[in-house]
């Protein structure tokens, strides 16, 4: 039977020691209530409540699957509506959103940390609540005030949920190629019609209304991508007292048979001259959606992560409790049939990896959410500056690099359990086939890496890559002067960076002379920039670790473990940095040298 | 609907250009039947039966897997039973068999590239008479001449399948633990009593019986792994004319449901003091599995190569099909609504990555089994003595590198579809979850890891990868001297190999001081000779793909590729190899230093 425990010691230690959450409670403001205790109350709670509440339907959940009624109805698995009240009757849904919408106002860094928690328990519930997130941000940004007061506290307080509709048949990624149309009518509204697919959430029986965002396209509006519009469309009218009107004239026509995420439904969605309202300015509807895709990639890579954490526990737990084989250094239990997995290296190896991977993945979402956080909030236009470059340079990081990794970790993790791994009863399949999932939606990570070499890398000069660029020199400098065990991953970290920087400019040089240089080598430059950035987080905990060491204070084999895992890290992973690097300099050339033709079967 | 194509064109190139089969065939005896029309003729047919046979029963044996009834029979999917007759009856199940049992006795290399094409069109179907011709050649090895004409040549004409017998529920790589029973009788036979678990197409309705080969202890036997011996334990007893006897007292007492392979019977075999007979001798039945054993974890290897392809080839066909965006250079299709995927460079760098995997895995697969032919049927002693040693280095190899990479190649497909690729109805899915069991069985890749590092490398003083280092020489300095394209591979490839060589000195160096250091960097190295190898493989093409240009024959789109391919491997896919020798020298330090509890949550 697989398990899971909240990572509440891991996450403190992030927020407090690593980022300093504290030091900002105490700023006032827009972080006064993430106070430690009242930090440490909320992770508690949340911890149990993942564990006890909704990882107990990962499972479950994954076999009975979502069922669709011939009335176009949908059933979420056996429990997940009891569930699902429970967490918005706990205020789970609340956590982040501002006091004024019936929010908890807690920062983003906080909530965070809550939606990993509830993503690792059971990434298919914690979609639900999750994308409603992204639709009440969306609606927040652009919205009127009347759609503001209307739609968005019922969304926080869960009554509601939100969907994102982008994808149709004919267009994924290039959202240019979108046909559904909205007609406008005299009253203001619109009707849209069209059909959307894979629809997550887009139909189930857990709250008594869902509210669609949808990209269509008003009559006449420009072709491509700059004639795409955004509509509140909700399943059931809302009347301006809040109450719900009439049923919309759109539905579920079916299910998506998937290779996860069972638990979610995944809907195609029939538009059919259904009411609608313009969310934002007309033909502006891309840059509406991607507020809401943006604090989505950076959710999808905590998703990544957390199937990671999972998948780590469980392969831990059995390489603890399964004995095979002896350790090469002679039987470590001779009284014993046989030792612990534990024993072998190689086993070690993958769990080291995982490990580093996990945790420093944690801290790189947490950084980034906090960078949310202080874009909004910061105390000063630099700060908010900063942060925000920071953020737009780090979303397709953890979103592309911290899903990949989430998903090599969750592959690795179900090698541990051997042929028992491949078992469905044993769960490690399961977050493999769930862990998939967010390498592609919310955008692949192929066009994460896109964004990364082609928007965020040159936008404002480079500025964002340079601040990053800063902050590690800075921060590896203070390293180095302060000795000891951190100074040796100072010199790892600036000799990784140093790849990196000498990869930017080669992408400066050749990528603006030749753009498919900049293609070929995009996925090389995102996962090398993620070790990069993961290096980053690894130095700022070992360093955190080896002050609250030196101050005698703290869990000192978590420290210690803290400042291994860190050694891991830069022995063991770090030195892929020469490879991306290399990769990317070998340009475009053989990459798109072939005709079509060539890559036919027999061709 | 995904489609299959067996890749003749290319299986071609590699016997004859690449490996000089036509030649070999020139030499008579055992490779007299494999000459070029021949050879072409089985390979069209084999590629016909596996895309109009068996690949239309790859989806719905998914969909549907295997069903076990009350009385413990076994039902495979729906048309399975069908395809099996007719692959009996045209032959196939006797390729590579010596014709004294009723084989067509062709070289083990020829019927390799037919058992990629079914394991690719149908991995699950193909397992079932996959695994026959592994117990096959253990009754033929270690046999007696009564066993070996009573049991296999029905197997090798398809009317009986061959399992293997060794995973119980407390053990699976340490078989030193295995519990299953062996009561000698007066007669000779043996009562078998114990659970197997995981045992592949264990029961099923293909054929009117099944041998089982079983792992057991004997009475008084040694503890552990010196005293476990081979049984040969029928479904169905077979009398002395090979008329089929009584029921034996075996049954299926369920099947396990997994992540993939669900068409073959994955299941929970239980002996009731059933009649066996001793395989070879008392205590040594480790070394007879071995023998069957190692001839699977070729096959293995193969079939990451065959999920790989089949993946590639439905992700190419869907590049050029499917529209979306337009190239970074501006539109290359102005008058379509949108560019072919195959524009963007980061589809490319998939699909060029999986194109240069899967063509430089189906060369080594090959040129493994070709040592196979000649470890037999070599010309002298010592083209014996080679072919064993690059065999015995090789195959941990195939098998873990080549099903990681298979993997990979599965994901990286699948990844191409975007959104598509993770709904079941596209197929891209199921390749993934079927590719993934390669990993795992038949010695999980760590444990080939350990294999390569701590048996390979050093048998002998280290004369198979000398061997392997000096062959790699002399062919990059006749590729040099040649000079041309293949002269900057040549460069590549000796610099890849440097990396190799300094890692196993130091592997000789610290592992033997330090069989922790040995362990930890076990999995890097295989990855990094894989590098290398594949790196031969495809120095070796490209030399005869440029022989071949320069000579004005062949197909020069096809050859041109080649040498494209060859290129990318070089630029793109070599630099790992600095990579990996730097993870290796980290060493064990950091990757053992962990106390257990350090692993567990909230430690």
């Amino acid at each position: 039977m697989p398990s899971y425990t909240a990572p509440i010691t891991d996450s403190r230690f992030i927020l407090d020691a690593v980022l300093g959450l504290d030091t900002l409670a105490a700023r006032g403001g827009a972080f006064a209530g993430a106070t430690s205790d009242v930090v440490a109350a909320v992770l508690e709670e949340a911890g149990r409540f993942a564990a006890e509440r909704l990882f107990p339907l990962n499972q479950s959940g994954d076999r009975e699957g979502c069922t669709r009624h011939e009335d176009g109805s949908v059933t979420t698995p056996t429990g997940f509506r009891e569930a699902y009240v429970a967490m918005a009757a706990g205020g789970w849904t609340t956590l982040g959103a501002p006091e004024a919408v019936g929010g908890q106002g807690l920062p983003a860094v906080v909530a965070t940390v809550v939606s990993e928690y509830f993503s690792a328990a059971n990434h298919s519930f914690a979609m639900y609540s999750g994308l409603t997130e992204g639709a009440v941000e969306a609606i927040l940004t652009v919205g009127s005030d009347a759609q503001k007061s209307l739609y968005v506290p019922p969304m926080v307080a869960g009554r509601w949920t939100g969907t994102m509709n982008l994808t149709e048949p004919q267009c994924g990624t290039d959202l240019g190629l979108i046909r559904t149309k909205a007609d406008p009518q005299v009253d203001g509204s619109y009707r849209i019609s069209g059909t959307k697919i894979f629809i997550s959430a887009g139909e189930h029986d857990l709250t008594e209304n869902i509210i669609h965002l949808v990209l269509a396209r008003t009559p006449g509006a420009p072709a491509g991508s700059k004639g795409i519009s955004l509509f509140i469309v909700p399943k059931f009218l809302v009347e301006p007292d809040g109450t719900l009107g009439p049923r919309n004239a759109l539905s579920c026509g079916s299910l998506e048979h998937k290779m996860g995420i069972h638990g979610n439904a995944t809907c195609v969605m029939n538009y059919d001259s259904a009411i609608g309202w313009l969310l934002g300015e007309e033909n502006r509807g891309l840059a509406a959606m991607f507020v809401m895709m943006n604090a989505a990639r950076l959710w999808v890579g905590v998703q990544g992560l957390a199937q990671g954490e999972v998948a780590y526990q469980n392969a831990a737990l059995y390489a603890t409790e399964r004995r095979q084989g002896r350790a090469l250094t002679g039987p470590a239990e001779p009284d014993a049939v046989a030792d612990p997995l534990l024993v072998h290296p190689d086993v070690r190896r993958m769990l080291m990896e995982a490990k580093a991977l996990t945790e420093g993945l944690r801290a790189l979402c947490l950084w980034g959410a906090l960078q949310v956080d202080l874009a909004h909030h910061g105390q000063s236009d630099k700060e908010k500056q900063d942060a925000a470059d920071l953020l737009s340079l780090l979303t397709p990081v953890i979103k592309g690099y911290g899903t990949d990794q989430g998903f090599h970790v969750a592959v690795m993790a179900q090698q541990i359990f051997g042929g028992h791994g491949y078992i469905a009863e044993n769960g490690m399949e399961q977050y493999v086939r769930d862990a998939r999932i967010a390498m592609i939606y919310e955008g692949a990570n192929g066009v994460q890496a896109m964004d990364l070499v082609g928007r965020k890398l040159p936008a404002e000069g480079g500025r964002a890559i340079r601040l990053f660029f800063e902050t590690i020199t800075a921060e590896t400098g203070e390293a180095r002067a302060a000795g000891g065990e951190v100074a040796a991953l100072a010199d790892a970290l600036d000799k990784a960076n140093g790849q990196l920087q000498a990869a930017t400019v080669w992408m400066m040089q050749h990528g603006l002379a030749r753009p498919d240089n900049a293609g070929a080598g995009a996925y090389a430059f995102m996962h090398l920039t993620g070790i990069v950035a993961l290096g980053l987080m690894w130095l700022r905990m070992a360093r955190a670790a080896a002050e609250r060491l030196a101050a005698g204070g703290g869990d000192t084999a978590f420290l210690t473990a803290k400042l291994t895992t860190a050694r891991f890290f830069a022995e063991r992973l770090m030195p892929r940095a020469g490879a991306l690097r290399r990769e990317i300099e070998g340009g475009a050339d053989a990459v798109m040298a072939l005709p079509a033709e060539a890559f036919l079967p027999n061709a």
